[in-house]
Parts: C-alpha cells; structure tokens; sequence
C-alpha cells in the first residue's frame, strides 16, 4: 500500500475569498460542516486581512465563532502580518475554539509581493520570520506558504534558487510546515519534481512539505501527482474546485478536492475523504451559489 | 534535452465525430490546414463508418479528396473492418495521394465491444488481425489502439492482463504501432505507468507505442506525463479539447493540444506544435462552431 496523503481543505478560504459572490456566515458554516462530513481534517477557514481588501472574508471572526469544536479538526486562519496573527490569537481569548494554526504567506517576486503585500522578497522574509517567532511565543502553531513559486503573473519566471532560499531563511523558525503554491496555476510537472526534490532535500524531513497548485493551465493534478512522487504528503485543494470567478475569464480555481480523491483513490493511495460525500457536499453549494462548479469528476458523476 | 514527442491530432476526427454540429468539408479543410500550419504532422482527418452511424463523417471521402498534398503529413483513417480497409486503399486509386495510414480500433471490453462495434473481444482480436493482414498486403500502412484500456462505461474495471494479452496477439501481425486508449477518461497516472511499463516490456522497442487519453475527471495530462515517463513518445491530442465520444456515456474531450504543448514545452519536451498558433487556430475554430473550447491553457491566454 502507498503512503496517505492529508487533503487541506482551503475552498472557505482559497476557494470563496475569490468567487464574486459573498457567501453567508451560515452558507460558510454549512459548508464547513459538510467538509468535516466528507472527511477533512484540516482546513482554512478564514483570512486575517482587511476587510475593505477582501469583502467575502470581513466575517472572519464570526466564521471562526461558528466553528465545530472538534477534537480532530484543525482549523487554520490566513495571516499575512503581525496583525493577523493577532487576530488569531484573538480567537482563542476567553477559552474559546478558536483557530489553530496561523497560516502565513510570503511571494517569492518583489513586484507581486509589492502588489499582493506591499513587500520585497526581503522585506517579506523579515515580516514572516517575525511572524512565526511572535506565534510561537504566543503558543500558536504556525506555518508558510511561499506563494507564486513556479511563476510570477508580473516577472514570469520564478527561480528556483529564490524560492529555496526563501525556504532556507523560514526554516530557521521552524514552522509547522513548509508550503510551496502555484498561485496563478503556470507550473508543470518537471518542475514540481525538481523544486520539491530540492525542498525536500533542503527540510531533510525535519519541517513536512505541502502543496499548493491551481488548475489554470490543466496540470493541476498532473502536479500533484508529481509532488507525491517527489515525497509531499499535504494537499490543498478546494471542493469543486472552487475559486474561478465568473466575471473574470483568466480566473481559475484551486485543484479539485474530489477531483485529487478520484485520482489518490484509484492510485491505492488513502485520502480519508468520502468522494461520494464530497460530490453530494459540492452539488448542495453549487444550489447556494446558483451555478456549477469545474470539478471534472463532479461534472461526470 | 529530454527526447522529443510526436502529438498525433485527432481533432478532424475523434474530436468533431463526437460533436453535436456537422461541420461542413470545407470548414474541416480548413481545420485541417490551419493544424498542419501549427505543427501537426499525423492527423486523423476521417472515419470509415457508415454514414448512417457517424453522420459526421459522411464526408470522408471529400474531405481526403480535398487534403494538401504535403510528404511531411501523414493523414490517418479510421477503419473499424475490412470495408473500411477498403474505402482507404480507394482513396489512394488512380494514383491520388488519399490515406497514408490506416487506424484499427480494437475494445478491450466484452460489452462495449459489443455494443461499439459488434464483436467480442475474441471477434475483435480476429477481426483485426485480418485486416492488418489485408492492409498489409496491399502496401498500406496500418496501426491499431486498443480502446477502453482504463476502463469500460459497462463492466467498470479492465484487467492489465486483457489489454497486455490484445497487444500480444496484435503485435504478432507487427502494425506500425500500437496505442492504448482511455476511451471514457477513467484511467489514473499509477495506473498508465503500470499499464505501458508493462506494454513497452512486451514490445520491447520493435512496435511503437501511442496513448490516448480523455479528460474526463480532470487526469488526461497527469495521465500524458505518466505516458512519457513510461516511454511513449507518441500522444494523440485534439485542438481545444474537441469531441467525446457519443456511444460512451458522459464522455468528453481528448487531451486538448494546447494544453499537452504547454507542459511538454515548459518541461523542455520538443512537440514541433507552435502553440500561439494552435491557440490562434483554437479561437478561429471557435468562431466556425459557435462555443468557446474546453482547452484550459487557450481560455487562460
């Protein structure tokens, strides 16, 4: 039998932070619950931004107070300052639930960390370290995602030094894990190899690896079958493959969760989700948002 | 530099056979050239059906007819039976350049078999054989796909050990090649890897191998990379994503071109398709259809 993989469920983040529509606090809490019952034991549920930036998360902390306490769910927020994380921590005044891990971010490009963040590449190394060494004090669990690792929507290329670099300077923090995502979905398989082998090489398994991929170009899953090959054990994905935004064409989601589950599944490979739970979770939401989702193996259901 | 690959388009003929429109011959000519202006240097440009069946291809003898007659484009023709063995030898009468190659199609399945083409796997072997024979006879080149080698609509699973023993037989009337086709897009990266490590030992180098695959649940270009990790060098494609396939149930489209370009381009994998002109004839075809084309890397152009 072959290792199991651990899916981190990011469609009430990842996923809904981008559709046009804001969805309810309860739809959210609806949603969430569903994922829980189709088996997902991790998941981002909310983003510590500002809620001018980001309209469709300005409920963040009503979300979080909603949550399920759940001994084996955990619960991750996005932080991308001090401020987030201490808003996290906020969650958790009073013996509360609250969020269990801070989920931090950093681009590897100065000029869409500039657009995204208002950061360098070492201005958001700085942040992140500081970040990280502020939760661990506050004892709040916390890891890092390098975002737009195989490709940057401004620069284009992304070197591979940079991001591992980047990778080196957080991993003297040591964080939970160490996430790299193709934010704008231009990665291809080759390359998922090559950069999480280095990565791995680099963490020497001493901080676990996770993976980020969207679908924009068709190889989504491709890199997720290449990032398990390279030793990646954590995947994000979103149900349905929610995250395309309608109104804007070149907009596409993150990899489906039940299209990652048809391919883990049938590859021997144990996922812990349900797909017939998860298909059944995607079609009662696509009635809340009023439209279908891009999951191909939800479509061919 | 890894070794280049060959993309065999099937778009004139897998990919408008299962559309819902008629195209007209002379919008399928010009499909036809705009891909041989792309790149494409093996095409399936008709079937030898019956026109009753596939009233698609009811024009297959006009549109060979009205074919440019080019050395460096190899035009392939379905043939399901010896008739349409026949129908291929009379397009080249009377020294006009007509088919070059002639495709077998064999289903590795009882009851899609049956259902397809009429006849048992055991029939189909028979059949095949026999027409290779007669193809061969007559000088013209001949080459086979087994289809439903992932999986049948029907029976659900197909065994390695039936595909593997199809090629065995197959493979003892030496056709120019030999392809593994997952007809219904079921099949898995793990799985492809199997199935053609298995297959390229059979053969061991003599025939060539050739893979098919659909992207049915989101696998079709994990499926491709797999493919050429496992030694084949050979990938059919359709332009945009075209067809189907309307005897098998919630079918969609082959791998489209574009999107195997852009990872086999980005993985420094040779394809001698120019994709800003595979897009450009994408959206022109488009135009000619009426609907934008399920190929991701051309809506996010």
């Amino acid at each position: 039998m072959n290792q199991p993989i651990e899916i981190l469920e990011v469609g009430p983040r990842d996923g809904l932070q981008n559709e046009a529509e804001i969805v309810s606090t309860a739809d959210k809490l609806a949603l969430i619950e569903a994922m829980i019952d189709y088996g997902a034991r991790r998941m981002e549920v909310a983003s510590f931004v500002h809620p001018k930036r980001v309209p469709q998360m300005a409920d963040a902390e009503d979300v979080i107070a909603g949550l399920p306490d759940l001994g084996h769910v955990q619960y991750i927020g996005l932080t991308l300052n001090k401020r987030g994380i201490m808003r996290a921590l906020a969650t958790r005044e009073g013996g509360k639930r609250g969020i269990d891990q801070a989920g931090c971010v950093i681009v590897a490009s100065d000029t869409f960390g500039q657009k995204n963040q208002g950061q360098t590449i070492a201005e958001g190394i700085a942040e992140t370290r500081d970040m990280l060494r502020f939760a661990k004090a506050e004892g709040l669990s916390a890891q890092v995602t390098i975002s737009a690792a195989f490709g940057c929507p401004f620069e284009g290329e992304v070197k591979a030094e940079t991001v591992l670099s980047i990778a080196e300077e957080l991993a003297a923090e040591d964080p939970a894990e160490i996430a790299l995502a193709d934010t704008i979905g231009v990665g291809v398989p080759a390359q998922v190899t090559d950069l999480f082998g280095r990565l791995g090489e680099l963490l020497a398994g001493r901080i676990p690896m996770r993976c980020h991929f969207h679908d924009t170009r068709g190889t989504g899953i491709a890199n997720a079958w290449a990032a398990y090959g390279a030793g990646v054990r954590t995947f994000d994905a979103s149900l349905g493959g929610l995250g395309g935004c309608p109104f804007a064409p070149r907009a596409t989601g993150n990899i489906a969760t039940e299209d990652l589950v048809y391919m883990m599944d049938n590859s021997g490979v144990e996922t812990n989700i349900d797909l017939e739970a998860a298909i059944a979770a995607n079609r009662a939401f696509a009635e809340v948002l009023g439209r279908e989702l891009p999951s191909r193996v939800t479509r061919a259901a």
